[in-house]
Parts: C-alpha cells; sequence; structure tokens
C-alpha cells in the first residue's frame, strides 16, 4: 500500500447544477488546503450503482500511486449501509457500502476493506442525506493529510459486491451483452479478444460474425476511419473490448440500441 | 479578515459548452499561475442571480478560510451596475452588485463592500459585454497576490440585495415556498426545525402535516432510504431545511412541482 | 519559445458523462503528479473540428505562457492523420492534424509543427480508439516535464487547415455569417469593427442597418442593458466582433437562427 498522495477523484451522480459537488470540494480543500481535486464524472445517472462502478474501472488505473479515489452513489445514504474505505497495492478508496467498489475488489491486489466508524471523520449536519459532504469528502480528506487506516474504523470481510454478467455459450453462439453506451453513441460490449479467440477456435472463421440489433456485422476492422458509412461496424477498442460503432455516427440512435441489449458472436 | 489565499472558486450562468469559464481561468492564472480553481458550478439559469446567490450560499462556508468567491451572473454587464469586492471575516467575494451576495450580507460577519474602480484591474476590449473576464478575473486574481482591499476602490454602504421570503402564519397554517429543486427532483424548501418547532407548539402534535400540489404527507422521516415507495416522503436535510422527495424517483416529476410553489405545513 | 509550464488546459467532444476526460487526466498525472489541468469545455458537438479551433482561438491567449493546450477532436483517430505537435512564441499545443489549429496558425509568431513519432510517448493499449489518452496526454504530460521538442517527432510543413470563411461585398451590401451561437442564444458574426468602417465609408452612415433571418437592426448599442426589450439589438462584443442578442432573451431562439446563418451590414 503507497502512502495517499494529496491527489483525490470525485466520482457521483450529483450532476453539475447544484452546489453539492463544490460543497464537497470545499470540505477537502479546508481539511487539506494543499488536495488537488480531479472530476471524473457528476453525471452518473441518478442511484445508479453498476454506471458509476463501471466507469471507476474504466479509469482509475491511469492515476498515480496513492490516488484517493471517492465514489458516492448512494440511494442507501442514512440508513444503515456502512461507509467504506478501501485500501489497495495502489490506490484508496472511499465510498458507501454498495457494490460500487466490485471491480476493483476483482482487480486489484491486497485489498483491505475498513467501515469508516470514527466519528471525527465526520462534519456535525442536523440531516441525514449528504454523507457525500459530511463523511466521504472528510475522510478522504484526512486520508491526504495522512491518518492511518486503522484510525478510520475495523476490517470488514464481506463487502457488498454486484453481480457482474460474462457472456455465456448457447447453442454455438456466444452471447454478451451492451455494458455501455458512450457519449458518441458507441456500443461497448462485454466480449473482448479472449472471446473472439475462443469463438474462432471453434469456428474456424478468422473474423467473426456480430449480430446485434436484428443485424450481422462481418468481421472486425482496426480504427473507426475504416468503419463502413453509414452502417453499423465493429472494432476491438482501446480498452480491449468489443465495441460496435456507426463511422461519425451515432451506433446507439441508429441502431435502437441501450445499455442491457444483447450482443452475439458467431 | 484573513488574507486571501490562492484559492478561487467560480459560479456563474456561463454553461460548460463555450470558452467563456475557461476565459476567466486563463485571466486569473496568467496573474497568479499558483491559483486553485474551483468550479462551484456554471449551470445557473441564465440570468437568475436568485438561483445564483442561493447556490452561494449553499457552499461558500465550507471552503478555508481566505477563499476568494468569484460569482458571475451579470445581465447587468457594460451598465452602470456596480462591480464588487466583499469582504467578510473568513472570505473575498468578487461579482456584480445586483443581489448575488444577499445572503452573504446576512450571514457573514465584519462585512465590508467595495466598488471595483481601479482602471488596473481592467482587461481593455474593445467591448462592454464579458466583464467576467476583462474585470472580475483580474481582480480574484490580484486579490490572491495580496492587493490590499483599499487598492480596488471606494466603500459601498447600500450594495443591493434580493428580497428572500419567509415563511409565514395564515388561518393557523404555516405557509412557505420551494426555494430549490435539486438534480435529483427533490424539493428544498424555506422550512427549517425552527418553523417545525413552533407549529408543532401551537398544534400539539409531534409530527407535521405537511401540504404540497394538493397532497398531504404525515410526519417526517429520518433519511431518503425510510421514505414511502412511489409517494413522497419528507425529512430535515443535511442542510437543515424541510425537503420533499420520493424514494429513489423525482419528486419535482411525480408532483409536477417547480421552484417557487406553495408549502403548507401544520 | 518559452519552456513549458505544468499548466494543461483540456479541449475534448468527449462529453462529461463518460469516463475518457478522466482517463486523459489520470494519464497526465501519472506522468507530473505537479501538473495543473484547467478544463476548456468537453462539449465539443462530436466530431466537429471548426467548433473545436473556434473555441480554442477564442481563448488559448489569456493563458501563461508556457501553457501546454491539449485539443483531442478526432474523428480520424486510428487512421493515418498526424498527431501534431506545435510549439509557437508563447505556447505549446497537442493534437490531432485535422485543422484544429488553423486559426493559431495564423495568428500566432514562431510556429514550429511536429509529428508525434517517439513510441516512447505512447502507452500501449489494445486498440486504436483513445489516442487522446494513450498519445496526446502522455505527450501533453512529458512535455510538461521538460522533454525537448525534438524528441518527439520530425517538423512537418504542410499541416492541415480548415478553411475559413471571410465576409465578402456583394452589390454594395458586405454579407458574413453567424459562427458561433453560445450559451445564452447570443449570435456572434465575421464581421469585426474593421468591416464596419469599411461599410460606413460607402455608406456615409455613422451607424450600419444590420440584416439577419428577415429583419433590420438599425444601429448599435454599447451594453446588453442597452438593447431594446424582446426584440433583436446589436453590438460589438468584448471579443470585437458584431453580435446580435436579445435583451435577457435568447436570440437564436428568437429568431430562428443557427450557427451559419447569413447577415448582411450596409
Amino acid at each position: 500500500m503507497p502512502a495517499a498522495i494529496s491527489l483525490v477523484t470525485l466520482l457521483t451522480d450529483f450532476g453539475s447544477g447544484d452546489y453539492f459537488v463544490a460543497s464537497l470540494k470545499g470540505v477537502i480543500l479546508n481539511i487539506n488546503p494543499q488536495a488537488h481535486l480531479v472530476d471524473v464524472s457528476h453525471h452518473v445517472r441518478p442511484h445508479d450503482v453498476f454506471h458509476a462502478a463501471y466507469l471507476l474501472k474504466s479509469c482509475y488505473r491511469y492515476f498515480p500511486d496513492g490516488t484517493v479515489h471517492v465514489a458516492v452513489v448512494d440511494p442507501g445514504v442514512g440508513s444503515s449501509r456502512r461507509p467504506l474505505l478501501v485500501s489497495t497495492s495502489r490506490y484508496f478508496f472511499v465510498g458507501p457500502d454498495n457494490g460500487l467498489f466490485t471491480y476493483i475488489f476483482d482487480e486489484e491486489t491486497d485489498v483491505e476493506v475498513r467501515h469508516i466508524e470514527n466519528r471525527h471523520y465526520r462534519l456535525d449536519s442536523e440531516g441525514a442525506t449528504f454523507d457525500g459532504r459530511d463523511l466521504f469528502a472528510p475522510s478522504a480528506g484526512w486520508l491526504t493529510k495522512g491518518q492511518p487506516l486503522g484510525s478510520f474504523g475495523r476490517l470488514v470481510q464481506n463487502p457488498k459486491r454486484l453481480s457482474i454478467d460474462q457472456p455465456k455459450w448457447h447453442n454455438h453462439v456466444m452471447t454478451g451483452e451492451i455494458v455501455y453506451v458512450d457519449h458518441f453513441g458507441n456500443l461497448i460490449s462485454n466480449f473482448t479478444r479472449l472471446q473472439l479467440t475462443e469463438v474462432g477456435s471453434i469456428t474456424k472463421r478468422s473474423q467473426p460474425y456480430i449480430r446485434i440489433a436484428g443485424l450481422t456485422i462481418e468481421g472486425l476492422v482496426e480504427s473507426y476511419s475504416d468503419g463502413a458509412p453509414h452502417s453499423p461496424s465493429a472494432l476491438i477498442n482501446s480498452d480491449g473490448q468489443l465495441e460496435v460503432f456507426v463511422k461519425e455516427g451515432h451506433a446507439a440512435s441508429t441502431l435502437g440500441v441501450m445499455q442491457g441489449a444483447q450482443i452475439e458472436i458467431a
């Protein structure tokens, strides 16, 4: 585990129109005026823990060792759900125990999870609706000031996990799903090159057939600019995932496809 | 009054799609490359000074002493409305004299208000449409560099104030209004626990009846997760205000209620 | 050419809802934890290189000398379009060779353009869809660490330029266009005071007639607050451009006018 550095990232479903994000930042800077704050996104769909978990796993590893990642998508705020501090061989994570850190538990090493219990790390407020400001932000601030992990609270053995669907074989076809639709309307699936190779070793074809929304895409291209005009193409994107796109277009609108849609390779 | 630190917050109605916010940041950093800039929000409704004043009062106090808060919602830019520098026992505020700082005047101590007159703190530009970049940003930048308050301009005695409605008694019922609708659709009223106690001392009930949009909510809950499914509930939020919400839903849409709507307690 | 400072601005069409912008920031901070990151905008219309070029030219000059401006609107990512490093007498610019830097080439001095070829400045990834994270961000990070320009790649003589339309005379009327519509619905034209003076010297009128969307605006006002209520007015804005607005309203909606619309002065 590295020492915490003064870099704090923030991921929430607070939007950008309210005073919520600024309140968190004020609290952190009040504890550590040297803190360096980076927004991951505040446009997680309200209360959508899976969405937040996916965003976090897609970018956390690019930050320097010792970064404190704060993630607050917290429909259970004020209930008995536990506030967590997670440490790994490279990072710290602060947020509610609702599955937000599922991918972190799977991908990081030396994972320790603590229940933040120390009242010293909580701001007094009248209500119980804003743990982002009153608990998670001060915890992150104090972490960057070098407070020892043990001072936050006891180890937890069974943090909550989301169930993440993996692609499945079904009648000689591998079935997956669209796990993310990005700003450009690109459709990101839960297939990686691993599954493509597996399918290829069975079909004996060098290039897969990809079926989505009643259409079949034949084979992969290398880059967006190699895509066919107006009709969907597919490639392995820079995160290693199979992605369906329309060249300089918006695949989600063109195909009428949303997150959760089925996609098949054969 | 503390010394100004190099932390500057920015609150505007500029949106996030133009070059306006970046221009302000460039100007401040050109004067003080050590300045630390934090966005409060740039999504104030265009020209809505009340909205900006409300956002500012909701978060300014969480920042460290000496923070310079810049607020630019300025439909009167280029007219004779005065540019202001406000100092208090804890903070500095920079923005137009249009009521933006009403809550600051009410809540802060040792308030001094100055008219920014010094031409040295204005960038030359051809037009009179962008005081955010040409006047307020440089003023904030120079403040963080330690320029004395007196160098900005003369004291002002009568800065503009917004008229803020308070709840009122009317036929044994206390009538307030929804003063803010947040990103989640939660309806924040101008009632605090003070009014609830006052009403309770008259009605002799331990829990209030809350009427909004033709519905009656009986009593308060403690947290969002205690809310009834699908129908509105109420609680005292972490800012101490009575708030109506729908659990994991959007109260504003469900009830068809907007800012300014009437709410009653009895 | 100044030494690169650790200030990096970011301009993309990535939106604010995905993990893309955060990935860039993580990569830069991993190379240089002291880097200071400022968002210009991430709301460029997807793939709209002209829009990005216009935003960049409107604010880059306000930043301190040595700032590294990163601009990634890159429909050709993964194709043979070249990644560029541009240095000028004041700044550095990093982004694809697709015309993004047209205004920079026109307005800056001592312009040198290099093709970023050094594999050391590229992160390994499986695909070719995210040069923002895998190439432009590390290049910016290493620039702020003082890597010499020559280490990035060879000089390029013919970077791509957008064709920018200038106002034209046509039957004693000067015809221009709306080049930008801002968040407030203000309509910014490609006329400057220069063209107004030229037209005035021919018409012998002290104030121009301005025609847009079938309406005629007579003469200019000085500031937004001088505008007529409900109907469009015009002024020279603080960037020196002729702008049509509706006082405390939204000219684009009121007039039904979009970017590219024709505007005439006589």
